[in-house]
């Protein structure tokens, strides 16, 4: 399977991530898979080997984002920690994820143009990594550690202030990513906190 | 000055509530004007009379956001109240802007396809708009009501967290603007008092 090499790997993200940089500047209709591949410095034919379409390739965005924020989930549930500590791991290394690794990646794309199968495909991770952060919330406040509360509307604050990120994050800026990751962590879990 | 009758204003607030939600939708460059127009039943010819083109539109969308989230910032900042109870309003505010009279309108579209000139017009109020929470957590923090950090990182988490909502809020849902309004302001407070 010569498409899954290494290095084939590798050029994939880098696409993909070419790809977001584009569509979060001019939109995801605005963008040209001409663009995408020349800020590559590859052929558009060279392109079209790794992914069929812009779709494909938006398709690709989500499901890498998502692959790595539910490999964060996981990591994250299968640590014995009480619930504010799982959270403010849970929410560094979400910091972590968008500045060092995706550079904003997908998760703030529109599905809009997804065609409805695979929209779905999207939604349900998407969805799978919202309940995992609900139930953390759930089990602070079920535990007495955080305030009672709507646990969906909280998770909607959190996620808001976690994917805006990828909005104003320069990296030529004062702030690096362990000092948004620490302030973001303290901050949000301390407004849950009881006592 | 037929062009600012109040009914004429009203049909301009129209234009950008359809406008927004179709640059959303779709993103700046997948809109059309038409579709614009033909969600309003209006034609095109007649939607020319209220603005140049799509980039007008574009930019008529934050000057509105912008104008109405500054007129709360100004009306949070002439009160004499302590910097928590300022924030919260702020913020309990905001949320009702957002869902209440924008139905999300401009505070999350794209700045890129606006021109150097409109685009610098839109910033500067914007940075307005920021300087203006930064100041009432710089405050809070002056004041030891709320605990040590960075006014600019905390008020970005802020603004994620109400932008966002333009992105999940459904007003067939079951939380109301008052909840999520109260929900937002005590939970986004609460994560900065001492003690």
């Amino acid at each position: 399977m010569p498409r899954r090499t290494p290095r084939s790997a590798e050029r994939r993200l880098e696409i993909l991530q070419s790809a977001a940089a584009a569509f979060r500047r001019r939109g995801y209709h605005g963008a040209s898979v001409e663009e995408i591949a020349r800020a590559l410095k590859m052929t558009k034919g060279n392109l079209y080997y790794y992914f069929r379409d812009k779709q494909d390739i938006l398709f690709g965005c989500h499901e890498y984002s998502l692959g790595v924020a539910l490999e964060l989930l996981e990591r994250v549930e299968a640590e014995p920690l009480p619930p504010d500590e799982r959270l403010r791991r849970l929410i560094a290394g979400f910091v972590h994820l968008i500045i060092d690794e995706l550079h904003g990646t997908g998760l703030t794309l529109e599905l809009e143009a997804l065609p409805r199968p695979l929209w779905q495909k999207v939604v349900a991770k998407r969805d799978r990594f919202d309940r995992g952060l609900r139930k953390i919330l759930q089990d602070g406040m079920d535990q007495g550690l955080f305030v009672p509360g709507d646990p969906k509307l909280l998770a909607f604050a959190i996620m808001g202030a976690l994917n805006w990120i990828s909005r104003w994050y320069d990296p030529r800026g004062e702030a690096h990513s362990d000092d948004i990751a620490a302030s973001f962590a303290d901050y949000l879990v301390a407004g849950l906190r009881t006592g």
